[in-house]
C-alpha cells in the first residue's frame, strides 16, 4: 500500500521552510519518470521560488493566499516545443500543431505532475493542486514566458504543512466504478451514492452559510457557474489557438 | 522515496493470472483518493475483465495483443454525466456541457489513473497506458456504451508481467525543469540534451529497421505522422461536441 496515496490530503497552509534542493530533485526526477506517449515526453515544469515570480503567479490564480505562502509553485506544462525544435534540426517534419498533440501534452504532464505530488508527500512535504491554471493560463503564458507549443495544464504548490486537515469524503466505490462496461445511473442511484456526502455536517454548515437548499446548488449557483464555465472555455480555446494547438 | 515511481516500466506481456478482487479493490480505492476539482469527482473508472468486451477493446486499440491479454482493462473517463444528473435531481442547473468542463474532468481523470498505475505496481502488477484511447474515443464510446457526458481519457492494461524489461531512457531533468520562468532552448541545448538519447544502441537499431537518419524521423514520418494527427484531432473534436462538451 503506497501511503502517500491514502493519506493525501490538499495543503493550503505552509510552514515558511523551504524545501532543500536534494528532495526537489528527486521530486521532479520522480515526474521525469511517469509514462509519456511514445516517450516523448511532451511537458515541462515550471519551478518558481522567487518571490517575484510567485507574486504574480499569485495574482494569476485568484490571490489565493497559499501561492504566496509555499516555498515552490510547480507549473506543469503540456509542452511540444521542444520537441519540435529537435525535429526541426534533425531535418524532420513535425505535425504536432493540433489539438490531438496537445491533449497527449496534456495526458503527460499531468502523469508527470501525480508523480511528483506523491513523492512530495512521500517526503512530508504537503501539495494542492490549482485549478485556477486553466482559468488563467494566459496570464501565466505571459508570467511564465511560455513560447508557441506551451501551454499551462496544471500547477501544485508545495511546502512543509502547516495545518492538519481531515481526509476529505468520497463517493463510494460503487460511484465511480463500473463492471464491464458502463452502468447508466437512475435517480435512486444517484439518491444513494451521495446521500453520505450530503449528510455530513460540513455539508449542513456550507448549506447555511450560502442559504441554500442542496449542496448541489453550491456547485451549480456559487464555485462553478455556467457563466465562468462559458468564459474560460473560450478562453482556453483562444490560448490553444494563439499557441498554435488548432490548426488542421 | 516511492519505489514504484522509480521502478516504472510499462508492461505489454502479462501470465494468465487474474487479479484477485482484494488488490482490484485496493487498486480502485487508491485512484479514488486522488485529488480531483472541487471534490467534485468527475470522471469514471470501467473494470473490464471479460473476454467478450476486452475482444472488442482490443480491436479498438488497434490490435495490440496486451489488451487481450491483461486480466484486466481499466478504460478511465472524464465524466460528468453523474454530477449532472445529481444536480438535475436537486434543483441545481449545471453548466458543464463546455469544453473547460471536458479538460476539468479530465485531469480528474487521469490523476486517478496514476494513483491506479503506482498502488498496482506496488502490489508487484505490471501495467500499461494506451494512447489509442484518444484516436478511437468514438468506437470505445459504443464499446462501452457512454452516454452524453462521457469521454474516454486513458486506459490502463493489468496484470502480473510475463516480461522484464529494463528502465526506459528519460532526457536529462534539465531537458524537462525550468527555473522560475520558461527557458527556451537554442540549437546547442537541443543538441546536449537529446544526445544521450541518440547514442543509445536502441536509436541505432531503430534508425537502421526503418532506414532513416535522424530517431526524430522516425517518429515524424512513422509512429506520430501529421497526416493521423490532423485526422485524430478532428475525430475528437467531433467527439467532445456529440458527447455535449462544446456548447457555448
Amino acid at each position: 500500500m503506497i501511503d502517500a496515496i491514502f493519506t493525501h490530503r490538499s495543503i493550503r497552509q505552509f510552514k515558511p521552510d523551504t524545501i532543500s534542493e536534494k528532495d526537489l530533485n528527486l521530486i521532479l526526477k520522480a515526474a521525469s519518470r511517469a509514462s509519456t506517449t511514445g516517450n516523448m515526453q511532451v511537458y515541462s515544469v515550471v519551478v518558481s521560488e522567487s518571490e517575484e515570480v510567485k507574486n504574480q503567479l499569485w495574482e494569476a490564480h485568484f490571490k489565493q493566499d497559499m501561492v504566496k505562502q509555499a516555498p515552490v509553485v510547480l507549473t506543469f506544462l503540456a509542452d511540444f516545443n521542444r520537441f519540435n525544435k529537435w525535429c526541426l534540426q534533425r531535418n524532420a517534419q513535425p505535425g504536432y500543431d493540433n489539438f490531438l498533440s496537445f491533449y497527449t501534452a496534456s495526458i503527460d504532464a499531468l502523469l508527470a505532475a501525480q508523480n511528483a505530488v506523491l513523492q512530495a508527500e512521500e517526503l512530508g512535504l504537503g501539495a494542492c493542486y490549482l485549478g485556477t491554471t486553466t482559468y488563467m493560463a494566459q496570464k501565466i503564458i505571459d508570467i511564465l514566458k511560455l513560447p508557441k507549443g506551451v501551454v499551462p495544464v496544471t500547477t501544485v504548490v508545495l511546502g512543509y504543512p502547516n495545518e492538519t486537515p481531515e481526509l476529505t469524503d468520497r463517493l463510494p466505490l460503487e460511484a465511480i466504478v463500473h463492471k464491464e462496461v458502463y452502468q447508466d445511473y437512475n435517480e435512486e442511484d444517484i439518491n444513494r451514492l451521495y446521500a453520505e456526502k450530503e449528510a455530513l455536517e460540513s455539508t449542513k454548515e456550507l448549506l447555511k452559510i450560502n442559504q441554500k437548499e442542496a449542496l448541489a446548488q453550491i456547485f451549480t449557483d456559487n464555485r462553478y457557474t455556467k457563466k465562468d464555465n462559458i468564459t474560460f472555455s473560450k478562453l482556453l480555446l483562444e490560448v490553444l489557438e494563439q499557441q498554435g494547438y488548432m490548426n488542421q
